[in-house]
C-alpha cells in the first residue's frame, strides 16, 4: 500500500471523550459561563485532536512550501516569477514576514522546495531547506494540466513525508506557501470545489489593477474549460489546475491529521491545499484550525466549504507564507492556557452564579 | 495644579514623523504592498505613540482594577457581590482567566483595589495588590449618584498614580476590571456618551435571562433619569453613574498617554473607562489600542464613539479582567516584529512588483 492510502487509514475523528471532559472543565472555570467564547471552543477542539485535556503545543513549526507556476506567462501576477526563488533565500536569511511572525509566536520555520524553478540544491545540502522538488515549476494550466497524476500524487506524498519527519520534533504544524502566481491555481481549485462563480472568487492577489483582474478572471475560466477536472477527485483537481506547493500543503495536512496533531491553516493558498486534502480524506477537517480570513474574496467560500464560518483572526492579511497561521498560534497557546491553567469555582472557593 | 490637570497637559497627539518613517519602511518590505494589513496599520500607530520606528514593548502589564457597585441590590447581576473580593483572591493566587492569558502573553498582572466592599489590607500590605481604595463600593446609582465629585476625581487620579508608578517598569499597559454589577454603570455611561437607546446597548452581562435583561434596561433608564449627568463632563458622568474601577481605568489611560505609552483597552467596562478618559482629554485616543469586540451589544457603539470601527480581535469574549487586552498584546508584538525585523526589497535583493 502506498503512503497516501496508509496515511488516510490513520485519520480518525477527534476523541469525543476528551472533548466532553474539556467542555465539562471549561464550564466550571471561575468566570461566567463560556465567557471566553471562541477561545473555549478552540480549547475543546484542541483537546479532541490530541485526546487529552492537558494538551501541550510547545514545539511549533510553520512549513512554508514553495513552487513555481507556468501560468505566470499569462500575466496573472504583478511580481516576476524569479521572486519565488528570491523569497526562498529571504526565508533562509530570516528576513521575510513569516520569519518575523514565527519568531514572535515561538515557532520554527521550515522551508520546502516543492517545485521552485531554480536550482536550490545548495540550500538543501546545507540543511537550510528541505528538498522535495517534483519539477522546475508546473506547466501553464491555461494550456493543459499543471502536472501528471503521478506528480500530483508525489507532491501530496512529499507533504506527508515532511509532516512525518517533522512530527518527531513538533506538536503543531502551520501551513505556508510561496509561489508567484499561485492565487490563480488556488482560485481555480476554489471554483471547482465550491461551485461559486469565478468572478466572485477572484481577487487582486499581489495587487492587480481592474484590467489585470479581468484578465485573471478570463484566464481562470479558460483553465477550467480546458482541464475539466473531476470535482470529487482531489488528485485530479491538483494535477489539472494545482501546483506543487499546494499538493505539499495538502499532504502536510493529511500527515498532521494522521498523527493527531493540529494543523493551523493560513490563508488563500493554504486553504486551497486544505480543499484538496479534504477531497482525499474528509476527516482532516477535525485537525484543522482556521487561522484567519484573507482579503482574497474567495477565501470565505473556501472556508465555508470546509465547515468554517468564523476563523480566529480577520486582519486584512493577504501575504501567505504561513503568516496568518503563525499569528494564530498565539491564540492556540491562549486556548491551551485557559483549559489547563484557570481554576474552577471549587478549586478557587469562588461562589458561582445563582442559576 | 492638581495631578489630573498636570497629566492632561502632558498628553499630545502621536509623533507624525515616526508615523511617516514607519509607513515608508513598511511600504518597502519584501511582500506585496501592505500585505499584512491591520498589523501594518498597528505598527504605524505604535511608532507614532512611541516616537520611534524601533519601538519595544518587552515589559508588559495588565492592570486589573477592582470595585464594588451598590446597584447590585437591584438584581442586575447573576453573581453575588462577594465574588468581586473572591476574584481578587483568585487573581492573587494566579488562578483566574487573566492570569492564564497574561502569562501566555508575557505580561504581569497588577491588581488594584479601587473600591472593593471588603477589607483587603492584608493583600495590600503583602504587596499582592495595590491599595487605592476610595470607598467600600459605590452607592446604588438607581437611587442617586455613585460617588461624590471629589471621589470621582480621586479614583481617576489614583489610576494616573498607578500608571506613573508602573511606568518605571513597563512599556505597555493593558486595562482590566473586576466588579460584580459593573456592566450596569458601563451601559449607563455608554448611553450618555453615545446617545443610543438603552435597549440597544444593554446586554446579558454575566448571563441574565430575558426577564432579568428587561429589568436591567428599566434600571438603567431610571439611573439616567435620576442622575442626569452632564454628557460633556467625564468627572460628572463618573460621579453620577460610574464606578471606582471605571474611574481607575480612565486614570490609567490618561497616565499611559501622558507617558506616550500604548494602552491596550479590553472589553465593555474598560471601554466605559476610555469614554470617561476621552471626555476629560480627547488626545488619549492616540494611545489606545482596541483589543477586541465584546459580546455586549453596546460595545461597538462605544468603540465607534472613540473612533474605532474594527478592533483587533472578535472572539466572542465577555469576561473582562483584561483578558482581551492580554490576548491582543500578542498582536502588538507581531506588529512590532513586522516593523523591526522584516527586510526591505533592497536589503534582501528581492525584485519588487512591476508597478
Amino acid at each position: 500500500m502506498k503512503l497516501l492510502e496508509e496515511t488516510c487509514q490513520k485519520i480518525f475523528p477527534q476523541d469525543s471523550r476528551a472533548r466532553d471532559e474539556a467542555r465539562n472543565r471549561l464550564e466550571q472555570l471561575t468566570m461566567p459561563h463560556w465567557a471566553l467564547g471562541d477561545l473555549m471552543d478552540l480549547a475543546v477542539e484542541l483537546a479532541g485532536m490530541s485526546a487529552t485535556i492537558k494538551p501541550s503545543f510547545t514545539n511549533k513549526v510553520i512549513v512554508t512550501m514553495a513552487g513555481d507556476h507556468g501560468v505566470v506567462v499569462e500575466g496573472v501576477s504583478k511580481f516576476p516569477a524569479e521572486v519565488t526563488a528570491q523569497m526562498v533565500y529571504n526565508f533562509v536569511a530570516g528576513g521575510a514576514g513569516i520569519n518575523a511572525l514565527a519568531r514572535q509566536a515561538g515557532a520554527d520555520v521550515n522551508v520546502v522546495d516543492m517545485g521552485v524553478n531554480a536550482d536550490l540544491q545548495d540550500l538543501a545540502k546545507s540543511g537550510a531547506i528541505l528538498n522535495k522538488k517534483v519539477a522546475f515549476g508546473t506547466n501553464n494550466i491555461a494550456g493543459g494540466p499543471a502536472m501528471s497524476l503521478a506528480n500530483a500524487r508525489q507532491s501530496v506524498e512529499s507533504g506527508i513525508e515532511v509532516a512525518l519527519e517533522l512530527g518527531h520534533k513538533y506538536d503543531i504544524f502551520g501551513t505556508g506557501d510561496m509561489g508567484i502566481g499561485n492565487t490563480t491555481p488556488s482560485t481555480a481549485i476554489a471554483a471547482i470545489v465550491t461551485g461559486k462563480p469565478i468572478e466572485e472568487l477572484t481577487g487582486r492577489g499581489t495587487g492587480l489593477d481592474d484590467e489585470q483582474l479581468s484578465g485573471k478572471v478570463r484566464t481562470i475560466k479558460k483553465i477550467i474549460e480546458i482541464n475539466k477536472p473531476d470535482p470529487e477527485n482531489g488528485i485530479d483537481i491538483l494535477a489539472k489546475v494545482g501546483g506543487f506547493e499546494i499538493g505539499g500543503i495538502a499532504g502536510l495536512i493529511l500527515g498532521a491529521a494522521a498523527q493527531k496533531k493540529p494543523v493551523v491553516v493560513d490563508g488563500f493558498i493554504s486553504t486551497a491545499g486544505a480543499l484538496i486534502a479534504c477531497k482525499i480524506e474528509p476527516f482532516i477537517r477535525d485537525y484543522i484550525i482556521f487561522s484567519h480570513r484573507s482579503v482574497e474574496p474567495g477565501h470565505k467560500y473556501m472556508q465555508k466549504a470546509l465547515g468554517c464560518t468564523r476563523p480566529l483572526l480577520d486582519l486584512n492579511l493577504r501575504l501567505g507564507e504561513g503568516t496568518g497561521g503563525a499569528l494564530a498560534m498565539n491564540i492556540v497557546d491562549a486556548a491551551v492556557a485557559v483549559l489547563t491553567e484557570v481554576a474552577t469555582f471549587a478549586e478557587a472557593s469562588v461562589a458561582s452564579s445563582d442559576k
